[in-house]
């Protein structure tokens, strides 16, 4: 398994990538990393490191992408670009997955026009899996960021990725799908998702209707479907809650007596840990799904442990010939484009 | 200030609201309850209490609304009930305010229906108040499901509903105001939030543009608009993240050695602070912004705090003569109906 990573992406720079790439290698012996970026910086990071170099080779590519660069100006001014060739590595059959921990919009936008989108699919999708009392472990929530104004066959689509991922990433045999709603009666929501329920109501998938906020995380269904601007608001406040419970606890525990700080010590391990799942700067990544190829993104303040997750997160779900059984599944349910 | 209680709206039946109620009285010196509902029913709770006789009267009304009722059916066969009698009261200037724990959408329908809405505005909106890193610890999110189709000048006007709310609730000088979406340049978002961004742009307001998910509780702004749909979603995702986590640590210290266990009594109070803090069930209630006259919504699982919390809250709504603040604005910024 070969995976294409931007070497220059994401807030911490070169050093953590480098790091979760090797510690990827390490963990999982079918890997092979291809490092994309300039190549001096890179290998300036590497010497730090002990790695097999048949296993980890690096990529040249002049340009580096920020966070502040628009999608539209990384599409058409930096072609050149660690992102560019990354992607272009999956796109010539030299890598079979391309990670990046860098810029989301721009990572869409290149992955979208170098890769192309899985026959039938309208538009892709970014999937965030959130820890959850479903019996694996996890929800999966669907768009999360990627559109912002969604139709009935568009959330439809999100629907069939969002439960082969929870097939094929986690072995749910029959993943519940709920759609975001104000509550669980057929009568709540807007034009849109009325007219989703129904469309969804008429495919094959294990449909269970309107479901609410809350039910992203208490394990009433494995797959949440919505439309990225819904889906971005409750991935990032469901961060800043976490990032805001950890404050509450340090700075109410300075107000209690001294038993209870004296617990302090004890307890911020279990805490952080809690934190870390819920933080999407820990989660690892997110893919992006109905892209032809396997693209998957990161928190730009990702972990080195968060990187290596990541990578080994995207040699499943390309071993798990994710992107054909969409596309299989697009056709049988009859939800295409046009 | 004389407030009508709906003494059978709620999950967990008329005992708690009457506890409520009589707690509100002996913290506030002010306050009047009317309490509403079926006469022997509230009777019966109230001869377990000690409390004023002049300062708590039973109305009596003979019907009751149920969670699952539907809100049109609500408005048009249920007009005996005690949610439509305690609204009636305000109509009639009997009482000055009116609160219930019961149905939210039947909430919502009679209260529009009986005070109608403050002239103006075009939709009424729910107000939650979230803990958050503001300086007075709390941001203000409007709307949380009362319009799940908003238009600009609606959002614009949740704006300045919010914002007054903040000023005179909280005593904010300047409240910070900002438009939920994908992120913070002008670029992100959809064609809503576009059309509103300019518009509130144009208003006398401390508006600091877009904000994200995150910023409903790290601090940002005192206020966040955005429709009822993605506020709902939020509002109830942030329920079941604090109910999660409270799961979470419970499992993850009986995994841990003794000492951490030991702990668990010393920290289970701070983490419930933090969960009722966060959980909605225990926030108080949910001013209905917009309506002519004070109309307040409490959950229906509240507790006696956070009824006796609603009761306070509303009493200062309707003293702080938020309503009359609203129409002004509206007149003054220039968004009004038609």
């Amino acid at each position: 398994m070969r995976i294409a990573v931007d070497g220059m992406g994401g807030d911490k720079g070169p050093a953590i990538l480098v790091t979760g790439a090797v510690d990827a290698l390490h963990q999982d012996p079918e890997l092979t990393v291809l490092l994309v970026g300039q190549e001096d910086v890179l290998r300036r990071e590497l010497v730090q490191h002990k790695y097999d170099p048949r296993r980890l080779q690096v990529h040249h590519a002049e340009e580096e992408i920020h966070m502040e660069d628009s999608p539209s100006v990384v599409v058409r001014q930096k072609k050149k670009s660690s992102l560019h060739v990354a992607n272009q590595l999956v796109k010539t059959g030299e890598a079979e997955a391309v990670f990046t921990a860098g810029n989301t919009g721009a990572a869409m936008a290149v992955s979208l026009l170098t890769l192309g989108r899985i026959p039938g699919i309208i538009r892709p999708a970014l999937l965030v899996d959130f820890p959850s009392n479903a019996p694996q472990g996890s929800t999966s929530l669907i768009d999360v960021g990627a559109n912002v104004d969604c139709k009935p066959n568009m959330l439809a689509q999100f629907a069939i990725m969002g439960e082969l991922w929870q097939r094929q990433m986690y072995s749910v045999a029959e993943p519940r799908v709920g759609l975001l709603s104000l509550g669980e009666e057929d009568s709540k929501g807007n034009d849109l998702i009325h007219e989703t329920r129904e469309l969804l109501k008429s495919l094959k998938l294990n449909f269970i209707g309107n479901v609410e906020g809350q039910d992203i995380v208490n394990g009433r269904a494995e797959v949440v479907v919505c439309d990225g601007f819904v889906g971005n608001a409750l991935l990032k406040f469901g961060s800043g809650i976490a990032r805001m419970f950890i404050e509450f606890l340090k700075r109410d525990m300075l107000h209690s007596g001294w038993m209870a700080r004296w617990t302090t010590g004890i307890m911020l391990p279990i805490l952080r840990r809690f934190y870390r799942k819920l933080d999407y700067q820990e989660v690892g990544s997110a893919p992006m799904l109905g892209i032809n190829g396997v693209s998957t993104i990161g928190h730009g303040k990702s972990s080195a442990k968060a990187i290596k997750n990541a990578l080994l997160q995207a040699a499943k779900f390309r071993h798990q010939d994710i992107n054909h059984k969409i596309e299989a599944a697009l056709r049988r349910q009859g939800v295409v484009e046009g």
